[in-house]
């Protein structure tokens, strides 16, 4: 049914966003390596953790192989043809002419996608409602806790003060409302990533703060 | 026979115990993302990944599915609530009134059930001695080795130098001591249990110290 | 076809080179750990993320069980039997007498052979060729990786500006070279060894170089 669903919807645009998002999250990946002074082989684990890392937990917690990336290979191809264009970018002493601005933005749209997809992939592998939301945070958040982790720092996600994981986990229950008032799968799919990416970039903008213990 | 021995031994005790190490390792991961400032979502993933990150590592070295998280989903729901709890406390200034003397002992507590429910899972899904033992460790100690690495902390059971996990790894050697002499799977756990969690609390009253690299 | 090979060219050529390998990461953990003043859990644990680290990690990614460690236990009993003697080397106050170059040239060949021995098994388990590839790296890498992210520090394999992984990746790539030429498995492995440890030793001797961001 699901799956029925989403092929109707039309497999072109999932695939085009899915890509925008492995393409937004690599790329805060590699700059973040080129931020530390990593070399070539740190730059791009980080650019392979942050596009594949949550997606990969979320396969190793729902037991479901192949792996995505290994189902879906152009995308290893893809973020290593951006690993090694940053190289010649960089030898040429160019520096990345993306604006933080921008990365923020894609960012906001990968996490909106990746959690939506993270809980449809859950609800296909019958997990019940709750697991689905947490497998869509794990999908969304996990890819840029693991390059922090790897960065040696506290992961942005736990101490930045601003929505960003529980919008993911607020976009979750999203979607299995949709799905309990009768909506197709591609409805519930494309609100979740709405209200997610959504509340995400109002969050920046009118820079909201969540709860949290203040100094002072 | 394994599970037999358990069902007879009372699926109630054994449920309780494990329900109170699940609370006290959640206490200790909130409690850990409250003292670095973290927001709430951060406390929360330090909450459910010292609560459930040594039972999960363990399931995917085992290969063993559901989760137990997912075969016992009221697990999830009583973290969530304790995240939500120690919020709403929060938001109202007051501080948590756990002293660090009953996280201690729950902590214990927590080590020694999980590491014997650790080397009993392994037993089951056929695992050698040194292998099943080597399970338990990972199930107490990992927990709260992923919530100091997301914490960016050298985690403490590595340099606590205070008997830790090498209590677990005792205590399961009983487990398997009892098992041998013929003993039922009830008393194995329990024994395993007193031995890891005794000690324990022995060893933080008499400040026994590890061999260690010792400065000066 | 993959497996007839390995076993004509014979199971204790490479059981024996296996068993370097482990030996030389497993020393690099433990070395690492001393260094740290960790406490005897904290060594073991090094010396054990270290040996058995990214093996492990390959054999989750491709599902093959049961684990390496499971399968060949006698490698458990001998990285637990290097813990505890380094436990009395120390306690007798004597320094581990091996020096920085003998850890180097065995992490090396223990990098050299992992990581060819990680493409093997993903071409068993039907991988494509650059998963395959990437499957060794993770095997000769992540061990290392991990032991760094364990004590707290950006790994050495990130940011050490002389070629490592690289080095796993272009080996991997030879070993797919000798099998598309029609060469045996046991070439291919030889081959990719080789080409790994040999260019990491001159790396070392000569001071290669990785691109990297170069301050100034």
């Amino acid at each position: 049914m699901l799956d029925y669903d989403l092929t109707r919807w039309g497999m072109p645009l999932r695939y085009a966003v899915e890509t925008v998002g492995t393409v937004a999250f690599a790329a805060s990946g590699i700059l973040a390596g080129m931020r530390r002074r990593m070399d070539v082989f740190g730059i791009s684990v980080l650019g392979f953790l942050a596009a594949f890392g949550g997606g990969t937990l979320r396969d190793i917690l729902l037991d479901r192989r192949p792996f995505f990336w290994v189902a879906e290979e152009e995308m290893l191809w893809l973020v290593l043809a951006m690993c090694a264009l940053s190289l010649m970018l960089w030898r040429r002493g160019r520096r990345a002419a993306v604006s933080a601005k921008a990365i923020q933005v894609a960012d906001a749209l990968g996490l909106g996608l990746f959690a939506a997809s993270g809980v449809q992939y859950a609800l296909v592998a019958q997990m019940s409602p709750l697991v689905a939301v947490l497998m869509g945070v794990v999908t969304g958040v996990f890819g840029g806790v693991m390059r922090d982790i790897a960065c040696n720092e506290m992961p942005t996600a736990f101490a930045d003060h601003r929505p960003y994981a529980v919008l993911a986990f607020l976009g979750g229950w999203v979607y299995l409302a949709v799905q309990w008032l009768g909506g197709p799968a591609w409805a519930a799919l494309i609100g979740a990533t709405l209200v997610t990416t959504g509340l995400r970039l109002l969050a920046l903008k009118l820079d909201w703060r969540l709860p949290g213990w203040r100094p002072g």
